[in-house]
């Protein structure tokens, strides 16, 4: 391993919004960048616009084997998939890395079966968009965000740092380590709670008069409740259990909002607000 | 009364956010904009930006009976206060309206107590900033937004008309009439829960930390959490019934989904996906 710009070929393995963006980027930077899809049309799409050198809808050992970098932008169960009946055809060598949203349920299971001369890189971008599919890449949302890499004792500083060097040179700004434990817990409660909340909001009542009456609140809160279901519902059920854990916390915080309200409880409800508005604070702050 | 051009000089009890932008974009419009507020500073700096003509500390007859048209920018138990001490001040005639974000507490007592040759038309400006005070004026947050009138059988086809039109040159896009009962239920769901799960989510945790890895949706729904906690402790206390409704239902909601992710019941969870996917596209219309 020789650094970065040995590994000019790159594979994407699932060309969606996140995919085709990795491909858009790299394209622009002058990486080769190939591609499997499941639909000639995503295909034709990402060639067109020059996200992608080529593409394939079927996996053969001639067409993988030329890659030294492999990113899986695939869902949790499919990646797991894709790497048990494809490895054989990777390179020695070859890097293989992914954008995946839950890690415990991922990284010892790819790591365990992988051939020895191959290494596994986990990361997960913090971008993307509440729409999918290629035709809503859009490489510019990486800019200003956060790319974690969710490495073990099987991983090589080597290995590490060159998926440092693919968050760095997709544009994000800050690339943070965290066990796959760490990820799973945070993620648990800054994105996938979220999600949850958002979903549910939405689901309170009906919309169709409301939009006319809201304010940037409610949309803010619910932008997410646009939701891809598939994709989400494993993930939800990947990190089960941390997940479960953060929306629990949440239950019995909100609970203890509601009952101060209805005792009239005023002081422990300026309480909470001040402590909101003082955690926030470090938000706004670079 | 005879149309908006009649009610030319506009007094502006007190200069928040909320009653700086009103006087911002009256006085940029031609009307002599006056002003009540607790701090010389407050009233200097209004003055230096042009905002205001004049402006007082000190509530006075001589000052206050040459207005058309009163907008109270208080919180709700101060503009009680003040309807009750200084009505007797204001000039035959004269019709007052309000920002107040809830509107059962008021409209009544409001009404209530009136001369009878005054008319208070009740309004919420459904837009504002999660900063207090004159400095963060800036009327161009009303473009776009909502501006709900909450008449009763008190109020005049002429004193609506006028707050209507009050709102239009505001620059408020969506002009609403509600019951004060409709408004408060409406409020309660869309602004005050929403606010209560920001409070609550900032809550959860420490956030120092967290701010290096959190992607735009919690963001998003911790905006609000930066919050004004004397001015929406009170709101929420005067709309109290109407919010534990609210935030009972989401609760019910919010508890379906987590059974359904304890369970395992991936039917449950892609259905209640499906649905806020369904509800929310109706925000993205025009």
């Amino acid at each position: 391993m020789t650094g970065f710009i040995n590994y000019k070929k790159v594979l994407i393995v699932g060309l969606g919004m996140i995919g085709g963006s990795y491909a858009q980027k790299l394209s622009s930077l002058g990486f080769e960048v190939g591609a499997l899809a499941r639909r000639q049309e995503t295909l034709d799409y990402a060639l067109e616009k020059g996200y992608i050198a080529h593409g394939r809808l079927e996996v053969t050992r001639d067409y993988v084997s030329q890659f030294d970098l492999v990113v899986s932008a695939l869902y949790p169960k499919a990646f797991l998939a894709w790497v048990e009946k494809y490895q054989d055809f990777l390179k020695s060598g070859a890097v293989i890395t992914d954008v995946t949203g839950v890690k415990r349920a991922v990284v010892p299971a790819v790591q365990g079966m992988l051939r020895p001369d191959l290494e596994f890189v986990p990361a997960h971008p913090m971008a993307g968009s509440e729409r999918s599919g290629v035709e809503y890449a859009d490489c510019r949302v990486f800019a200003g965000a956060n790319f974690i890499i969710t490495p073990t004792e099987r991983n090589t500083p080597e290995g590490i740092e060159l998926i440092r060097t693919l968050g760095c040179i997709l544009g994000f700004r800050h690339i943070a380590v965290l066990t796959p434990e760490q990820h799973d817990e945070m993620i648990g409660f800054l994105s996938q709670l979220t999600h949850c909340i958002a979903v549910t909001l939405m689901d309170c009542k009906e919309s169709e008069h409301l939009a006319e009456y809201t304010g940037d609140s409610f949309r803010d809160l619910t932008r997410i409740a646009r939701i891809n279901e598939n994709m989400w519902t494993e993930l939800f059920l990947e990190n089960r259990d941390e997940l479960l854990s953060q929306m629990d916390l949440f239950l019995e915080k909100f609970t203890q909002l509601r009952n101060a309200l209805a005792a009239g409880d005023t002081e422990t409800m300026k309480e909470m607000m001040r402590l909101s508005t003082y955690r926030r604070s470090f938000f706004d702050k670079k």
